[in-house]
């Protein structure tokens, strides 16, 4: 049976720019490109050139080897030729593949917001979508405000996006701009609208803000549209854009859509997709969600003893898909709830031999909830929970001993009368009975402490020549007398590995610390020093 | 026209219970049982008393005033009767005015994973919910996998929920436990479903793995379901629950839905949502999701230039509800793409008066650019942003000046031998000429700065005596050898009053010591020292 083809419209480095935080470079954006191409998305929607330095130069070249390149802009200004409209003229200027002219078609805002008449606005969007169209490029028209413009007049509405149709336009994308349409109307308002324009050049374009944006995008195409607007993560303005993170899976993966349509995403690059959504939130420095459907760190993850069970029994009792297909995997967390089969699951999954019965398998457990309850938290450091592990179970030498360490952090006015603020370590330790003490500055306290750690560890320092700190969070998380502060610190070598460790103290510098020793010690045990 | 009344049963304390991270203790417990009370969900599922000794308590009183408090338990073990089952009379010995039993419905899963007949697992509904029907309270039936189930042998699906009905069961709750579903699915099924068992005896519990749990939710509703189960803030296993946050609001705001149905939720509790979503995040110390819909932070925020005058002159524009009616306010970013419309909106929020054509608007747009560029985050830092304006527009006073400040960390041994953790910090300030210096000793560097910043400030002490240090964010957002240091960091006051400074600097205690003085003379401020 012959599938459907639809297509992904990526509008990440557009509309997902308007997202809380966010503020891409012109490399974010070649690399995000990048990141969407490889992925298998059909459109690659990479800004507004002339609203902007950075887009206009963005635009200079074709961004996408594979994925058309497509330009945002508006449609001519009311009184104006396309011709002689400068907007227009950025967006012909530039290297885009497509052209997206973006026009409203609520009939209150062109006459409020706009102060046109409706006629003048449907002329606009002809004249615009003729020219974009006579230079050779694909032009797609995006229907602001759609469906709270269908729902007060529906007649205008469709107007707009027929005569963009009849323009020449390729794809008319019907916008959910308030993100306030829900899925059974999205469906109804497209299979009314594909009367007037083929469902095959309608693209559905939803925001997220009841929570129901995929579903809005799903709707639409189940009603006869055929392009899906959407961002990685569901970037986005206010509570973000249809997530194509979640979107890609369910096409691909539910037979109710593999069966019927097929999109430009290919197996194998949708084994990618849980490292190039969490890429893009490393490019952004965001966290990632670790909740996220199909690419989250807990979307594969089983807290409960008994589920842990079941699920390694037969992963069918608590996963929808298999977490393999979407570059994910399997996670049965170690917590204050584990019991022994997250312990082995976890063991098993770090690689640490062990047998079932084991009788160190109940110290570890108690050793783990100890810990927790001090407030170390394993669900996010790896390393630090193996080293745990391989020490209970006896695996790990006693590389080095630290005696003391000392950390100064002054602010006071250099001899030019500038402030300025020093930060200056020494660390103490104890290798094979001989002491080493080393002093390093640094930017910061934990700068300088991890300076003079790695500075002299006499046989040990070849190993950890290539360690760098990559990450350092901090989070209280009990206020008032009792705070106690928690420190997770990632680490990466040359070879590209990465690991986490976990330190927590009510002391931030002395929970710092842990995790920096946890993690050097974590690199010898890996190094086999 | 008389509306159909739907039931909200919520499931944060038990369901919610298996989020990663997340760990309740009794007194959570009681405090968000009090909130989802006052909120008005009919039912408070509080966890699952023999299981553990903390259920076992929290279920020794009944924690609600208003609504229905609900035990979670399974049904009888096969081969035993239920009069003799401990989990059952663990049931009925505790407070709870509900009890809800979970049972299998999928063939494949009573088959393999219980090892029983498809017959016992049906002997097992029907006693169990007699039981507990029979000792005089109302039944609830989690029907597990009942959507999977349904699609592996649907009669059997069938008969499980039918047969918990037939026994007295008032509702039956169909679960997507794996939360693979899709909305349509969601739809038939319900409607199948409701020949058999009526809809008003019929429950939804959705999980949100294909990120469509409030959209299968709705989708029961539309199909004849009226109870809809899920959790604060989506909160739950992998992906999470179903998230009555979105549920609440677009079934009392959107008319599709209102005009149809009517809950326990009043407009006035609705207007306390967003302070109990923010409220729950504060009690489990995560941090609260900016773009959640309704809730977030950044819900009804823009943050384009052109968006943000369009929003000022009518909301309705990019709102497609009002931010008051959930308790959220609406926000005009101050971020890097800022205008001058961003700026004079927020302006207006804190009341800080300025004319629409003063010259210093843009001087304050300049340093806002200026301080972003640098890595400040103003959009999470209302008070640092405040004292900006305020001394750009010329309303601060020069309070005080930090002359020098230094701090020290030390691990060492103690005479015990024992390892101990030392910080101590002195502070040098100067008001009105005259130098105060202050020493004191804390559980880390900031805890230390902070106590010796605020132990003298001469006449200024009396308004800083009641603050108090909430929480303490810090991220590296660069790596290598630019990396800066942004710390976040909230204060209260004995007026419940709170407010978040921010410093940046490529030193920790250098940020955190800015973020201090911000949090300090902001209180100075609105003191009117």
């Amino acid at each position: 049976m012959s599938r459907e083809r639809v297509t992904l419209f990526d509008t990440t480095l557009r509309d997902g720019a308007q997202t809380t935080g966010v503020d891409f470079s012109l490399d974010d954006k070649k690399q995000i490109a990048a990141l969407l191409d490889a992925l298998g998305i059909d459109y690659v929607e990479g800004g507004y050139p002339g609203a902007n330095p950075l887009d206009t130069e963005f635009f200079k070249s074709r961004r996408t080897a594979k994925a058309r390149f497509a330009a945002f802009g508006m449609t001519r200004r009311a009184g104006r030729s396309a011709s002689n409209d400068p907007g227009i003229a950025a967006l012909l200027d530039s290297a885009a593949d497509s052209i997206v002219f973006v026009a409203k078609s609520w009939d209150y805002q062109v006459l409020v917001a706009l102060g046109c008449s409706l006629e003048e606005n449907l002329d606009g969007i002809t004249d615009s979508v003729r020219a974009a169209v006579a230079s050779g490029r694909e032009t797609i028209l995006d229907c602001e405000h759609f469906f709270d413009g269908y729902k007060a007049n529906p007649e205008y509405a469709i107007q707009c996006a027929a005569a963009a149709y009849a323009a020449g336009a390729r794809w008319i994308a019907l916008c959910d701009t308030n993100g306030g349409t829900l899925p059974h109307e999205v469906e109804e308002i497209v299979r009314a609208v594909s009367v007037h324009v083929p469902g095959d050049h309608l693209a559905i374009h939803a925001h997220n803000d009841t929570e129901q944006a995929v579903a809005n995008s799903l709707a639409a195409v189940r009603a006869g549209a055929r392009q899906i607007h959407g961002t990685l993560n569901g970037l986005g303005e206010r509570c973000g854009n249809a997530n194509l993170c979640s979107i890609i899976p369910t096409l691909m993966l539910k037979p109710e859509y593999s069966e019927k349509y097929e999109i430009g995403v290919t197996e194998e690059s949708l084994r990618g997709l849980t490292k190039i959504s969490h890429a893009l939130d490393e490019l952004l420095n965001r966290a990632p969600n670790r909740h996220a459907p199909y690419v989250g760190a807990s979307a594969f993850a089983t807290k409960a003893g008994i589920h842990a069970s079941a699920v390694m029994k037969d992963p069918r009792t608590y996963e929808h898909v298999t977490p393999e297909s979407v570059g994910n995997s399997r996670r049965v967390l170690v917590s204050d709830q584990a019991g022994k089969s997250n312990i082995l699951a976890e063991l098993e999954r770090l690689g640490v031999p062990v047998g079932r019965e084991d009788p160190r398998i109940a110290r570890l457990l108690v050793a783990v909830k100890d810990k927790e309850a001090q407030g170390y938290a394993f669900e996010g450091a790896d390393a630090s929970f193996e080293l745990l592990a391989r020490r209970v179970l006896g695996h790990v030498p006693d590389y080095f001993e630290v005696d003391r360490f000392r950390v100064d952090v002054e602010r006071r006015h250099n001899a030019r009368g500038e402030l300025e603020t020093f930060s200056e370590a020494t660390v103490r330790v104890n290798i094979d009975g001989q002491s080493l003490i080393s002093a390093a500055e640094g930017n910061g306290p934990v700068h300088a402490l991890y300076g003079a750690l790695c500075k002299d560890l006499g046989k040990y320092q070849q190993y950890i020549d290539d360690i760098e700190l990559l990450d350092f969070k901090v989070r209280i998380f009990q206020g008032g007398a009792d705070a106690v502060t928690r420190v997770l610190i990632e680490f990466g070598d040359k070879d590209g590995e990465t690991w986490t460790t976990v330190g927590v103290s009510p002391n931030l510098i002395d929970a710092s610390f842990q995790a920096l020793l946890d993690a050097i010690q974590y690199k010898l045990l890996k190094a086999g020093a």
